[in-house]
Protein backbone atom coordinates (compact mmCIF):
# COMPACT_ATOMS: atom_id res chain seq x y z
CA UNK A 1 0.00 0.00 0.00
CA UNK A 2 1.53 3.29 -0.97
CA UNK A 3 1.27 6.50 0.35
CA UNK A 4 -1.58 7.64 -2.46
CA UNK A 5 -3.53 4.60 -0.56
CA UNK A 6 -3.07 5.80 2.47
CA UNK A 7 -4.31 9.45 1.83
CA UNK A 8 -7.55 8.68 0.56
CA UNK A 9 -7.81 6.15 3.02
CA UNK A 10 -7.13 8.74 5.52
CA UNK A 11 -9.08 11.74 4.32
CA UNK A 12 -12.24 9.03 4.64
CA UNK A 13 -11.40 8.83 7.95
CA UNK A 14 -10.64 12.10 8.80
CA UNK A 15 -14.34 13.12 7.67
CA UNK A 16 -15.77 10.16 8.56
CA UNK A 17 -15.27 7.97 11.00
CA UNK A 18 -12.25 5.14 12.52
CA UNK A 19 -9.93 7.63 12.99
CA UNK A 20 -7.91 5.38 15.26
CA UNK A 21 -8.61 1.87 14.03
CA UNK A 22 -8.63 1.99 10.47
CA UNK A 23 -5.16 3.62 10.43
CA UNK A 24 -3.52 1.88 12.87
CA UNK A 25 -4.24 -1.54 11.15
CA UNK A 26 -3.01 -0.01 7.64
CA UNK A 27 0.82 2.11 8.96
CA UNK A 28 3.09 -0.06 10.10
CA UNK A 29 5.24 2.51 11.66
CA UNK A 30 3.47 3.56 14.87
CA UNK A 31 5.20 6.88 15.23
CA UNK A 32 3.49 7.56 11.58
CA UNK A 33 0.45 6.11 12.77
CA UNK A 34 -2.51 7.76 12.47
CA UNK A 35 -3.79 6.84 15.89
CA UNK A 36 -0.28 8.27 17.56
CA UNK A 37 -0.54 11.35 15.34
CA UNK A 38 -4.49 11.76 16.64
CA UNK A 39 -3.27 11.54 20.12
CA UNK A 40 -0.46 13.94 19.59
CA UNK A 41 -2.43 16.40 17.59
CA UNK A 42 -5.86 16.28 19.32
CA UNK A 43 -5.50 14.79 22.88
CA UNK A 44 -2.33 16.19 23.91
CA UNK A 45 -1.60 19.84 25.08
CA UNK A 46 -0.55 22.05 21.97
CA UNK A 47 3.15 22.51 22.80
CA UNK A 48 3.01 18.38 22.89
CA UNK A 49 1.00 18.35 19.89
CA UNK A 50 3.62 21.00 17.70
CA UNK A 51 6.71 18.81 18.14
CA UNK A 52 5.48 15.62 17.52
CA UNK A 53 4.13 16.93 14.15
CA UNK A 54 7.33 18.72 13.49
CA UNK A 55 9.30 15.15 14.34
CA UNK A 56 6.51 13.68 11.71
CA UNK A 57 7.78 16.39 8.76
CA UNK A 58 11.22 15.85 9.57
CA UNK A 59 10.66 11.98 8.20
CA UNK A 60 8.62 12.29 5.48
CA UNK A 61 9.59 13.57 2.23
CA UNK A 62 5.99 13.42 0.64
CA UNK A 63 4.11 16.41 -0.09
CA UNK A 64 0.78 14.56 0.10
CA UNK A 65 2.01 13.93 3.69
CA UNK A 66 2.82 16.58 5.22
CA UNK A 67 -0.76 17.93 3.55
CA UNK A 68 -2.36 15.18 5.51
CA UNK A 69 -0.41 16.05 8.44
CA UNK A 70 -1.82 19.75 8.25
CA UNK A 71 -5.37 18.85 7.25
CA UNK A 72 -4.94 16.85 10.89
CA UNK A 73 -3.60 20.04 12.55
CA UNK A 74 -6.43 22.14 11.51
CA UNK A 75 -9.65 20.30 11.75
CA UNK A 76 -12.05 21.53 13.87
CA UNK A 77 -11.50 18.75 16.65
CA UNK A 78 -14.13 18.87 19.82
CA UNK A 79 -10.95 19.32 21.33
CA UNK A 80 -10.55 23.23 20.24
CA UNK A 81 -13.82 24.05 22.46
CA UNK A 82 -12.89 26.40 25.25
CA UNK A 83 -15.05 27.27 28.47
CA UNK A 84 -15.25 30.97 28.23
CA UNK A 85 -17.15 32.18 31.70
CA UNK A 86 -19.95 30.78 34.22
CA UNK A 87 -22.99 32.72 35.45
CA UNK A 88 -25.34 31.85 37.99
CA UNK A 89 -28.90 32.19 37.01
CA UNK A 90 -31.20 30.88 39.75
CA UNK A 91 -29.79 29.30 43.16
CA UNK A 92 -31.74 26.76 45.38
CA UNK A 93 -30.90 25.62 48.87
CA UNK A 94 -29.50 22.46 46.88
CA UNK A 95 -28.99 23.30 43.33
CA UNK A 96 -28.23 26.46 41.35
CA UNK A 97 -29.16 26.94 37.62
CA UNK A 98 -26.19 28.43 35.83
CA UNK A 99 -25.46 29.98 32.02
CA UNK A 100 -22.47 28.72 31.03
CA UNK A 101 -20.32 30.34 27.79
CA UNK A 102 -17.99 28.84 25.42
CA UNK A 103 -16.67 28.88 22.61
CA UNK A 104 -16.72 26.01 19.77
CA UNK A 105 -14.46 24.34 18.10
CA UNK A 106 -14.39 27.01 15.74
CA UNK A 107 -14.18 30.12 17.98
CA UNK A 108 -17.78 31.10 17.58
CA UNK A 109 -18.77 32.40 20.58
CA UNK A 110 -22.12 29.99 22.24
CA UNK A 111 -24.32 29.78 25.60
CA UNK A 112 -25.48 26.57 27.34
CA UNK A 113 -27.40 26.39 30.22
CA UNK A 114 -26.26 23.73 33.30
CA UNK A 115 -27.59 22.64 36.86
CA UNK A 116 -24.98 22.38 39.67
CA UNK A 117 -25.17 20.91 42.89
CA UNK A 118 -24.48 23.91 45.44
CA UNK A 119 -22.85 21.77 48.03
CA UNK A 120 -19.85 20.28 45.95
CA UNK A 121 -16.56 20.57 48.07
CA UNK A 122 -13.92 20.20 45.80
CA UNK A 123 -13.33 19.18 41.76
CA UNK A 124 -13.26 15.53 42.92
CA UNK A 125 -15.96 13.08 41.99
CA UNK A 126 -19.45 14.01 43.52
CA UNK A 127 -20.40 10.12 44.82
CA UNK A 128 -19.14 6.79 45.06
CA UNK A 129 -21.42 4.39 43.37
CA UNK A 130 -20.63 0.50 44.07
CA UNK A 131 -20.71 -2.51 42.16
CA UNK A 132 -20.72 -4.97 45.17
CA UNK A 133 -20.49 -8.74 44.69
CA UNK A 134 -21.67 -11.18 47.02
CA UNK A 135 -19.78 -14.39 47.09
CA UNK A 136 -21.06 -17.48 49.11
CA UNK A 137 -20.22 -21.02 49.45
CA UNK A 138 -22.39 -22.98 47.20
CA UNK A 139 -24.41 -19.98 45.91
CA UNK A 140 -24.69 -18.28 42.81
CA UNK A 141 -22.84 -15.05 43.35
CA UNK A 142 -25.41 -11.99 43.48
CA UNK A 143 -24.61 -8.14 43.15
CA UNK A 144 -26.04 -5.98 45.69
CA UNK A 145 -28.73 -3.11 44.78
CA UNK A 146 -30.89 -1.12 46.60
CA UNK A 147 -34.36 0.40 46.23
CA UNK A 148 -35.81 3.50 47.63
CA UNK A 149 -37.83 6.37 46.33
CA UNK A 150 -36.48 9.14 44.30
CA UNK A 151 -38.66 12.66 43.97
CA UNK A 152 -37.55 13.59 40.63
CA UNK A 153 -38.57 10.24 39.48
CA UNK A 154 -42.06 10.20 40.91
CA UNK A 155 -41.04 6.43 41.89
CA UNK A 156 -38.54 3.79 43.22
CA UNK A 157 -35.43 2.99 41.45
CA UNK A 158 -33.18 0.29 41.21
CA UNK A 159 -29.68 1.57 41.89
CA UNK A 160 -26.06 0.75 42.77
CA UNK A 161 -25.47 1.46 46.61
CA UNK A 162 -23.66 4.93 46.22
CA UNK A 163 -23.27 7.77 48.36
CA UNK A 164 -20.97 10.87 49.05
CA UNK A 165 -17.67 11.47 49.50
CA UNK A 166 -16.73 13.52 52.57
CA UNK A 167 -14.07 15.79 52.38
CA UNK A 168 -10.57 14.36 52.45
CA UNK A 169 -12.03 10.43 51.87
CA UNK A 170 -10.34 7.69 49.51
CA UNK A 171 -13.25 6.90 47.03
CA UNK A 172 -11.85 3.13 48.39
CA UNK A 173 -12.72 4.16 51.99
CA UNK A 174 -16.42 5.79 50.95
CA UNK A 175 -17.22 2.80 49.22
CA UNK A 176 -16.96 0.58 52.07
CA UNK A 177 -18.12 3.40 54.87
CA UNK A 178 -21.58 3.54 52.38
CA UNK A 179 -22.17 0.00 51.36
CA UNK A 180 -21.86 -0.84 55.30
CA UNK A 181 -23.85 1.94 56.02
CA UNK A 182 -26.66 1.57 53.25
CA UNK A 183 -26.30 -2.56 53.79
CA UNK A 184 -24.79 -4.09 56.01
CA UNK A 185 -22.29 -5.71 54.45
CA UNK A 186 -18.30 -5.40 54.71
CA UNK A 187 -16.16 -5.80 51.52
CA UNK A 188 -13.07 -5.28 50.32
CA UNK A 189 -12.26 -3.08 47.10
CA UNK A 190 -11.14 -4.70 43.97
CA UNK A 191 -11.13 -2.14 41.24
CA UNK A 192 -12.12 1.80 41.23
CA UNK A 193 -12.49 4.33 38.05
CA UNK A 194 -12.21 7.69 37.58
CA UNK A 195 -14.33 10.12 38.07
CA UNK A 196 -17.00 9.46 35.00
CA UNK A 197 -20.11 11.92 34.17
CA UNK A 198 -23.60 11.41 34.89
CA UNK A 199 -25.58 13.54 33.02
CA UNK A 200 -22.58 15.94 31.13
CA UNK A 201 -24.99 17.59 28.81
CA UNK A 202 -27.37 18.49 31.88
CA UNK A 203 -24.96 19.34 34.57
CA UNK A 204 -21.23 18.08 36.63
CA UNK A 205 -22.19 15.15 38.60
CA UNK A 206 -19.19 12.81 38.43
CA UNK A 207 -18.89 9.57 40.20
CA UNK A 208 -15.88 6.69 40.57
CA UNK A 209 -17.57 3.47 40.84
CA UNK A 210 -15.97 0.70 43.01
CA UNK A 211 -16.32 -2.82 42.33
CA UNK A 212 -15.85 -4.42 45.86
CA UNK A 213 -16.21 -8.17 46.75
CA UNK A 214 -18.13 -9.41 49.81
CA UNK A 215 -16.89 -12.85 51.34
CA UNK A 216 -20.77 -14.15 52.30
CA UNK A 217 -19.18 -16.95 54.25
CA UNK A 218 -17.39 -14.84 56.80
CA UNK A 219 -19.10 -14.64 60.30
CA UNK A 220 -19.84 -10.96 60.05
CA UNK A 221 -21.34 -11.05 56.96
CA UNK A 222 -24.07 -13.69 57.96
CA UNK A 223 -26.64 -11.32 59.34
CA UNK A 224 -26.14 -7.80 58.23
CA UNK A 225 -28.12 -5.06 59.67
CA UNK A 226 -28.05 -1.42 57.55
CA UNK A 227 -28.23 1.72 59.00
CA UNK A 228 -30.14 3.66 56.71
CA UNK A 229 -34.31 3.79 56.83
CA UNK A 230 -36.49 3.77 53.76
CA UNK A 231 -33.54 1.63 50.98
CA UNK A 232 -34.32 -1.86 50.75
CA UNK A 233 -31.71 -3.74 49.73
CA UNK A 234 -31.94 -6.82 46.86
CA UNK A 235 -29.68 -9.28 46.22
CA UNK A 236 -29.90 -10.40 42.66
CA UNK A 237 -28.08 -13.79 40.53
CA UNK A 238 -25.40 -11.70 38.74
CA UNK A 239 -25.96 -13.77 35.95
CA UNK A 240 -29.83 -13.87 35.88
CA UNK A 241 -29.64 -9.17 36.20
CA UNK A 242 -30.99 -8.60 32.70
CA UNK A 243 -33.92 -10.66 32.83
CA UNK A 244 -34.56 -9.38 36.89
CA UNK A 245 -34.50 -5.56 35.72
CA UNK A 246 -36.50 -6.08 33.29
CA UNK A 247 -38.92 -7.44 35.69
CA UNK A 248 -38.64 -4.12 38.11
CA UNK A 249 -39.53 -2.04 34.99
CA UNK A 250 -42.58 -3.70 34.53
CA UNK A 251 -42.94 -3.32 37.76
CA UNK A 252 -42.74 0.22 37.57
CA UNK A 253 -39.51 0.61 38.80
CA UNK A 254 -37.00 2.85 37.21
CA UNK A 255 -33.92 1.16 36.86
CA UNK A 256 -30.22 3.17 36.95
CA UNK A 257 -28.55 2.99 33.19
CA UNK A 258 -25.62 2.68 34.65
CA UNK A 259 -26.67 -0.88 36.64
CA UNK A 260 -28.55 -1.42 33.14
CA UNK A 261 -25.65 -0.66 31.00
CA UNK A 262 -23.82 -3.12 33.13
CA UNK A 263 -26.32 -5.91 33.11
CA UNK A 264 -25.79 -5.57 29.28
CA UNK A 265 -21.91 -5.87 29.30
CA UNK A 266 -22.24 -9.07 31.15
CA UNK A 267 -24.39 -10.89 28.24
CA UNK A 268 -22.51 -13.31 27.15
CA UNK A 269 -21.11 -12.86 23.58
CA UNK A 270 -23.40 -14.01 20.77
CA UNK A 271 -20.97 -14.36 17.35
CA UNK B 1 -36.36 -26.26 59.01
CA UNK B 2 -39.45 -25.04 61.08
CA UNK B 3 -41.89 -21.75 60.99
CA UNK B 4 -39.43 -20.97 64.14
CA UNK B 5 -36.80 -20.58 61.82
CA UNK B 6 -38.35 -19.33 59.57
CA UNK B 7 -39.62 -16.34 61.18
CA UNK B 8 -36.24 -15.68 62.85
CA UNK B 9 -34.62 -16.01 59.55
CA UNK B 10 -37.29 -13.61 57.67
CA UNK B 11 -37.23 -11.22 60.48
CA UNK B 12 -33.39 -10.61 59.93
CA UNK B 13 -34.20 -10.42 56.21
CA UNK B 14 -36.94 -7.57 56.69
CA UNK B 15 -34.60 -5.67 59.04
CA UNK B 16 -31.06 -6.32 56.97
CA UNK B 17 -30.90 -7.50 53.79
CA UNK B 18 -31.41 -10.22 51.21
CA UNK B 19 -35.09 -10.33 50.65
CA UNK B 20 -35.87 -12.17 47.93
CA UNK B 21 -32.97 -14.61 47.34
CA UNK B 22 -32.25 -15.78 50.86
CA UNK B 23 -36.00 -16.52 50.93
CA UNK B 24 -36.48 -17.81 47.79
CA UNK B 25 -34.01 -20.75 48.92
CA UNK B 26 -35.06 -21.41 52.37
CA UNK B 27 -39.30 -21.63 51.03
CA UNK B 28 -39.71 -25.27 49.12
CA UNK B 29 -43.58 -23.53 47.86
CA UNK B 30 -42.95 -20.71 45.87
CA UNK B 31 -46.25 -19.63 46.54
CA UNK B 32 -45.34 -19.05 50.13
CA UNK B 33 -41.97 -17.79 49.34
CA UNK B 34 -41.04 -14.44 50.81
CA UNK B 35 -39.59 -13.31 47.22
CA UNK B 36 -43.13 -13.59 45.74
CA UNK B 37 -45.00 -12.48 48.96
CA UNK B 38 -42.65 -9.22 48.38
CA UNK B 39 -43.12 -9.02 44.95
CA UNK B 40 -46.93 -9.23 45.44
CA UNK B 41 -47.28 -6.77 48.66
CA UNK B 42 -44.60 -4.20 47.81
CA UNK B 43 -44.26 -4.56 43.55
CA UNK B 44 -47.67 -4.63 42.80
CA UNK B 45 -50.74 -2.30 43.40
CA UNK B 46 -52.30 -2.57 46.30
CA UNK B 47 -55.56 -4.52 45.19
CA UNK B 48 -53.68 -7.77 43.95
CA UNK B 49 -50.87 -7.17 46.97
CA UNK B 50 -54.57 -7.88 49.07
CA UNK B 51 -55.49 -10.19 47.46
CA UNK B 52 -52.41 -12.27 47.33
CA UNK B 53 -51.96 -11.93 50.95
CA UNK B 54 -55.57 -13.10 51.22
CA UNK B 55 -54.67 -16.44 49.76
CA UNK B 56 -51.30 -16.89 51.30
CA UNK B 57 -53.63 -16.20 54.61
CA UNK B 58 -56.02 -19.27 53.70
CA UNK B 59 -53.59 -21.51 53.38
CA UNK B 60 -52.00 -21.74 56.47
CA UNK B 61 -52.74 -21.80 59.86
CA UNK B 62 -49.59 -20.51 61.89
CA UNK B 63 -49.93 -17.94 64.03
CA UNK B 64 -46.58 -17.15 63.55
CA UNK B 65 -46.99 -17.50 59.99
CA UNK B 66 -49.71 -14.50 59.60
CA UNK B 67 -47.61 -12.01 61.97
CA UNK B 68 -45.18 -12.70 59.44
CA UNK B 69 -47.12 -11.97 56.78
CA UNK B 70 -49.10 -8.09 58.47
CA UNK B 71 -45.10 -7.35 59.51
CA UNK B 72 -44.24 -7.52 55.83
CA UNK B 73 -47.67 -5.77 54.83
CA UNK B 74 -46.88 -2.97 56.82
CA UNK B 75 -43.05 -2.57 57.09
CA UNK B 76 -41.88 0.93 55.64
CA UNK B 77 -40.82 0.09 51.97
CA UNK B 78 -39.73 2.63 50.25
CA UNK B 79 -43.06 2.00 47.75
CA UNK B 80 -44.79 3.52 50.61
CA UNK B 81 -43.38 7.08 49.72
CA UNK B 82 -45.81 9.27 47.65
CA UNK B 83 -45.45 12.36 45.34
CA UNK B 84 -47.80 15.79 46.75
CA UNK B 85 -46.65 18.55 44.15
CA UNK B 86 -44.08 20.05 42.61
CA UNK B 87 -43.07 23.52 41.86
CA UNK B 88 -41.47 25.81 39.82
CA UNK B 89 -38.93 27.90 41.57
CA UNK B 90 -36.91 29.09 38.64
CA UNK B 91 -37.08 28.96 34.63
CA UNK B 92 -34.28 29.47 32.23
CA UNK B 93 -34.55 28.84 28.55
CA UNK B 94 -34.30 25.08 28.20
CA UNK B 95 -33.99 23.83 32.47
CA UNK B 96 -36.11 24.99 35.38
CA UNK B 97 -35.40 24.37 38.96
CA UNK B 98 -38.60 22.71 40.50
CA UNK B 99 -38.77 22.17 44.31
CA UNK B 100 -41.02 18.61 44.85
CA UNK B 101 -43.08 17.78 47.80
CA UNK B 102 -43.57 13.72 49.12
CA UNK B 103 -44.51 12.39 51.67
CA UNK B 104 -41.56 9.25 52.51
CA UNK B 105 -43.00 6.04 53.53
CA UNK B 106 -43.77 7.01 57.57
CA UNK B 107 -46.17 9.42 56.12
CA UNK B 108 -44.10 12.64 56.74
CA UNK B 109 -44.16 15.77 54.69
CA UNK B 110 -40.51 16.24 52.78
CA UNK B 111 -39.07 18.72 50.12
CA UNK B 112 -36.82 18.12 47.31
CA UNK B 113 -35.22 20.53 44.69
CA UNK B 114 -34.61 18.71 41.26
CA UNK B 115 -34.01 20.10 37.71
CA UNK B 116 -36.61 19.64 34.90
CA UNK B 117 -35.59 20.20 30.86
CA UNK B 118 -38.59 22.64 30.00
CA UNK B 119 -38.06 21.03 26.06
CA UNK B 120 -39.79 17.23 27.34
CA UNK B 121 -42.59 16.38 25.22
CA UNK B 122 -44.23 13.80 26.54
CA UNK B 123 -43.92 11.23 29.74
CA UNK B 124 -41.54 8.95 27.42
CA UNK B 125 -37.89 8.62 27.46
CA UNK B 126 -35.93 11.70 26.59
CA UNK B 127 -33.05 10.41 24.75
CA UNK B 128 -31.90 7.18 23.14
CA UNK B 129 -28.09 6.29 23.61
CA UNK B 130 -26.51 3.51 20.86
CA UNK B 131 -24.26 0.69 21.75
CA UNK B 132 -23.48 0.45 18.69
CA UNK B 133 -20.85 -2.82 17.57
CA UNK B 134 -19.10 -2.83 13.94
CA UNK B 135 -18.74 -6.34 12.70
CA UNK B 136 -16.30 -6.62 10.10
CA UNK B 137 -14.77 -9.92 8.22
CA UNK B 138 -11.21 -10.45 9.75
CA UNK B 139 -11.26 -7.85 12.44
CA UNK B 140 -12.35 -7.35 15.88
CA UNK B 141 -15.34 -6.24 16.93
CA UNK B 142 -15.19 -2.45 17.57
CA UNK B 143 -17.93 -0.19 19.63
CA UNK B 144 -18.37 3.26 18.35
CA UNK B 145 -18.52 6.05 20.81
CA UNK B 146 -18.31 9.56 20.33
CA UNK B 147 -15.64 12.72 21.72
CA UNK B 148 -17.50 15.58 21.98
CA UNK B 149 -17.19 19.06 24.18
CA UNK B 150 -19.64 19.07 26.86
CA UNK B 151 -19.81 22.53 28.52
CA UNK B 152 -21.09 21.72 31.60
CA UNK B 153 -18.18 19.02 31.67
CA UNK B 154 -15.51 22.40 30.60
CA UNK B 155 -13.83 19.04 29.07
CA UNK B 156 -14.45 16.52 26.15
CA UNK B 157 -16.64 13.69 27.04
CA UNK B 158 -16.27 9.51 25.81
CA UNK B 159 -20.37 8.69 25.06
CA UNK B 160 -22.02 6.38 23.51
CA UNK B 161 -23.47 7.89 20.52
CA UNK B 162 -27.12 9.51 21.81
CA UNK B 163 -30.17 11.83 20.48
CA UNK B 164 -32.96 13.27 21.15
CA UNK B 165 -36.84 11.07 20.51
CA UNK B 166 -38.84 12.85 18.06
CA UNK B 167 -42.36 13.17 18.80
CA UNK B 168 -44.32 9.97 17.74
CA UNK B 169 -41.08 8.36 17.16
CA UNK B 170 -40.13 4.86 18.07
CA UNK B 171 -36.86 4.49 20.26
CA UNK B 172 -35.53 2.35 17.36
CA UNK B 173 -36.33 4.64 14.78
CA UNK B 174 -34.40 7.46 16.84
CA UNK B 175 -31.58 5.23 17.43
CA UNK B 176 -30.81 3.84 13.86
CA UNK B 177 -31.47 7.67 12.76
CA UNK B 178 -29.33 9.30 15.57
CA UNK B 179 -26.11 6.78 14.80
CA UNK B 180 -26.61 7.77 10.62
CA UNK B 181 -26.51 11.27 11.41
CA UNK B 182 -23.44 11.62 13.87
CA UNK B 183 -21.29 8.79 12.76
CA UNK B 184 -22.83 8.30 9.01
CA UNK B 185 -23.38 3.75 9.84
CA UNK B 186 -26.27 2.04 9.27
CA UNK B 187 -27.05 -0.29 11.41
CA UNK B 188 -29.78 -2.77 12.60
CA UNK B 189 -31.70 -2.96 16.16
CA UNK B 190 -30.82 -6.15 18.49
CA UNK B 191 -32.44 -5.00 22.12
CA UNK B 192 -33.87 -2.15 23.34
CA UNK B 193 -33.56 -1.50 27.14
CA UNK B 194 -37.07 0.12 29.27
CA UNK B 195 -36.49 3.72 30.40
CA UNK B 196 -33.61 4.47 32.79
CA UNK B 197 -32.94 6.79 35.16
CA UNK B 198 -29.72 8.93 34.63
CA UNK B 199 -29.42 11.02 37.60
CA UNK B 200 -32.63 9.92 39.86
CA UNK B 201 -31.66 12.25 42.81
CA UNK B 202 -30.98 15.36 40.22
CA UNK B 203 -33.61 15.15 37.53
CA UNK B 204 -35.53 12.93 35.68
CA UNK B 205 -33.91 12.74 32.31
CA UNK B 206 -34.27 9.28 31.23
CA UNK B 207 -32.99 7.33 28.18
CA UNK B 208 -33.89 3.96 26.39
CA UNK B 209 -30.52 2.30 25.30
CA UNK B 210 -30.45 0.46 22.38
CA UNK B 211 -27.82 -2.53 21.23
CA UNK B 212 -27.57 -2.07 17.05
CA UNK B 213 -25.23 -4.19 15.03
CA UNK B 214 -23.16 -2.44 12.06
CA UNK B 215 -22.24 -4.67 9.41
CA UNK B 216 -19.01 -3.18 8.20
CA UNK B 217 -18.69 -5.63 5.36
CA UNK B 218 -22.06 -3.97 3.64
CA UNK B 219 -20.98 -1.31 0.95
CA UNK B 220 -22.69 1.19 2.72
CA UNK B 221 -20.72 1.61 5.71
CA UNK B 222 -17.14 1.19 3.86
CA UNK B 223 -16.71 4.93 4.02
CA UNK B 224 -19.11 6.64 6.41
CA UNK B 225 -19.82 10.25 6.47
CA UNK B 226 -21.28 12.09 9.69
CA UNK B 227 -23.60 14.49 9.47
CA UNK B 228 -22.68 15.84 13.04
CA UNK B 229 -19.94 19.30 13.45
CA UNK B 230 -18.12 18.79 16.43
CA UNK B 231 -18.66 15.30 16.99
CA UNK B 232 -15.29 12.89 16.53
CA UNK B 233 -16.15 9.53 16.04
CA UNK B 234 -13.59 7.07 17.75
CA UNK B 235 -13.80 2.89 17.24
CA UNK B 236 -12.48 0.71 20.10
CA UNK B 237 -12.27 -3.10 19.98
CA UNK B 238 -14.37 -4.55 22.66
CA UNK B 239 -12.13 -6.46 24.05
CA UNK B 240 -9.80 -3.39 24.95
CA UNK B 241 -12.79 -0.74 25.95
CA UNK B 242 -12.18 -0.42 29.24
CA UNK B 243 -8.26 0.06 28.72
CA UNK B 244 -8.88 2.52 26.59
CA UNK B 245 -11.10 4.14 28.62
CA UNK B 246 -8.57 4.82 31.28
CA UNK B 247 -6.93 6.26 28.95
CA UNK B 248 -9.33 8.54 27.99
CA UNK B 249 -9.69 9.41 31.33
CA UNK B 250 -6.07 9.98 32.04
CA UNK B 251 -5.82 12.28 29.24
CA UNK B 252 -8.03 14.78 30.42
CA UNK B 253 -11.15 13.41 29.09
CA UNK B 254 -14.48 12.97 30.97
CA UNK B 255 -15.85 9.35 30.45
CA UNK B 256 -19.67 8.54 30.67
CA UNK B 257 -20.39 6.52 33.53
CA UNK B 258 -22.80 4.53 31.52
CA UNK B 259 -20.16 3.62 28.93
CA UNK B 260 -17.72 2.79 31.85
CA UNK B 261 -20.11 0.63 33.39
CA UNK B 262 -20.72 -1.16 30.05
CA UNK B 263 -16.96 -2.02 30.32
CA UNK B 264 -17.02 -3.56 33.56
CA UNK B 265 -19.66 -5.46 32.86
CA UNK B 266 -17.52 -7.46 29.73
CA UNK B 267 -14.88 -7.76 31.83
CA UNK B 268 -14.19 -11.70 32.17
CA UNK B 269 -14.93 -12.84 35.38
CA UNK B 270 -12.34 -14.02 37.52
CA UNK B 271 -12.86 -16.03 39.94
Amino acid sequence: MGLDDLWVITRGSIRGTGLSLETCEICPDKALCLYHMYRAVSLQPTQAAASSVLRLQQRTTSLRRVKLIQAFYTMASPNAAKFVKEEEVARGKWLSLNNITYTDPTGRERQWECVKRTTRQTDSADAVGIIAILKRMLKFDCIVLVLQYRPPMKCCTVEFPAGLVDAGESPETAAVRELYEETGYTASVKHVTPALCFDPGLGNTTVQLVTVEIDGNDEKNQNPQQKTEFIEVVLIPVDDLLQRLDDYAKSGYSVDSRVYSYALGLQPKTS
